[in-house]
């Protein structure tokens, strides 16, 4: 087996690394993968990755940050089968809701949810702002879920019958608020809960959002070996010290 | 004098307006501004932009949000001169560049210098966060400066003989925080220092920063007047009511 030229680093756990896994999945795209443990990484690390956060995409000796763009750098460079709408104000459209699941929806599901409930407790080992989680569940998530309702499609995906930029932006943050206890109400939320059904049934999303909740329950040494029995290339682990990360899974 | 089909609204004020202005400039685009009060708003603007944001660019009944995404769309439907490098690897790293500024340099320049000390006290009556700015200065500053330094050209702009995207994104914040009492230290930071003159002298953000600074020092009710002075064109006021934003100048 040759090692496939683009090496991925990123531990699928977050929604960023899952995202331009899935738009690699999508367009047939090798990748080897080093899963680096999640709010972990050496000074190494920081200088591939100035603001600490992953994915990172090593292709031919450059390193790209940030999955907006390495998912934007995909395209030019393997445009087909495109994650874009043809029309310019429906790619706008796409982008924004890039820009809105990787900040906003982040923000309550992954930052005020999963990283309080989940990560704070049990990996860094500090409280949790239960003040911010109560917040997040009142106000924040219902009046994101409302806005997310009115974008979403009575059929196929948001910008007709494949899945692109938008779905794969948006849907993964919703497994890491499932897995500490938020679901989208579907009588509530209709469309959203149909659609990300769709999305996590039908799509290269499926086999990801298996290995990241094989990887929640799976120690940190035995994660990779997990992701090679989803299928998935090993990279060579390379950039995966001891000291707390400032931000992996900050808006990527 | 017709009116110019797409209209901007934000106040050049915020580096992400002014990004989006001299992207115009350049482009040869004539827009009318509506010259929207920072850090307020009323409901009629959060239902045009959900998260807050300006720039909001609205052209043929379409509404686009995030200065990012729309300086893409700027790109995509009048391509010359392009903003962007043509090797699909540097426009990556022009659009991380643009990420960098809008997220880390603003974080400091912008969020922990300018707001703290110009908008604060003065708009928001409210304290400054004193230990933010010092640890701004004293930290975050010379560390962001010295990453800057790195990807400084020896002449020209960042990606050649013209100014693009990452010269416009990285510019404008400089000036939020020299009005507030912080510069680049040439000795320390010479290529970052040439690179800023250079923009701020030979490009137009020269008129735009012009435009900001007087803004600075002009009542709101005046603001309107002093950009038709500086020849820019007015749009209708529309979004402009009592309430205050969460983060119009937050990044976009």
């Amino acid at each position: 087996m040759t090692t496939p030229p683009v090496t991925v680093i990123g531990n699928p756990v977050s929604p960023y690394v899952r995202k331009i896994l899935a738009i690699c999945a999508m367009k047939g795209i090798e990748v080897a993968i080093d899963p680096i443990t999640p709010f972990r990484g050496d000074d190494a690390f920081s200088a591939i990755s100035p603001l600490r956060r992953i994915p990172v995409w090593i292709e031919d000796g450059v390193t790209l940050c940030d999955s907006s763009i390495i998912a934007q750098y995909i395209e030019d460079t393997r445009p087909q089968p495109s994650i874009l709408p043809a029309d310019p104000k429906d790619r706008a459209r796409a982008r924004w809701i890039e820009e809105y699941a990787d900040t906003r929806l982040f923000d309550v599901l992954g930052w005020k949810l999963f990283f309080q409930i989940a990560i704070k407790p049990r990996i860094l080992k500090e409280p949790m702002d239960r003040d911010a989680v109560e917040h997040a569940k009142a106000v924040e998530i219902p009046e994101t879920f409302d806005y997310l309702e009115t974008l979403m499609p009575t059929e196929g995906y948001l910008f007709g019958a494949s899945p692109g930029l938008a779905d794969f932006s948006l849907a993964p943050a919703f497994l890491n608020a499932r897995v500490v206890g938020t679901e989208i109400d579907a009588a509530r939320w209709p469309k959203l809960a149909v659609w990300l059904n769709r999305v996590e049934t039908d799509t290269p999303m499926k086999r990801l959002n298996a290995v990241a909740l094989a990887f929640m329950t799976t120690r940190l040494a035995d994660q990779p070996a997990v992701m090679a029995e989803h299928g998935y290339i090993l990279a060579e682990r390379s950039h995966d010290g001891g000291r707390a990360m400032r931000g992996p899974m900050s808006p990527v």
